[in-house]
């Protein structure tokens, strides 16, 4: 199926608590009930198998580029950014691709 | 369904000629013909939509870690790695995760 997938990990400040952690994984697995144009949602904590992996993801499909950018402006996300996942983040990495 | 996710982004390093990326892409994309553990594979350039994206990403999903790992470390992979890809990596960011 063509689409349009946005790609992005985080690496987390150090002395970031689990529970900050958990709570963007929390706020950001509400959103595809609050933004329609997500097709597909897919989150995930680093599993611990090679060294130097980032220590979160988030791989989202959309139908196109239009969707993806509804969803990266919708007020529900900045929401999440400005408030769980700026504060803690260390390092991020992103890209966005025709799927 | 259940499985494990492998995501990795690479930035290409100056200099570096649209050849040499279409030849990774092209190598790399010959991988699920070669690697029976590989259950999905998809890669993709840079759409362009955000300044700071990396250049080039793959997301790859097994049916569990051993099944990545078996990808990881089989030759065809390192193969591409060794002669493709790592001579023109600036930069790269991975995680692998239970998905």
């Amino acid at each position: 199926m063509s689409g349009f997938r946005h790609v992005v990990m985080f690496r987390w400040a150090e002395g970031t608590t689990t529970g900050q952690q958990e709570e963007v994984a929390a706020r950001l697995g509400e959103l595809p009930g609050l933004i329609e144009e997500i097709r597909e949602y897919s989150i995930g904590v680093n599993a611990g198998v090679n060294p130097g992996a980032y220590d979160f993801a988030v791989v989202a499909d959309f139908a196109g580029r239009d969707a993806y950018l509804a969803y990266r402006d919708h007020p529900a996300h900045r929401a999440v950014v400005e408030q769980y996942i700026t504060p803690i983040v260390a390092e991020r990495a992103s890209i966005q691709y025709e799927a």
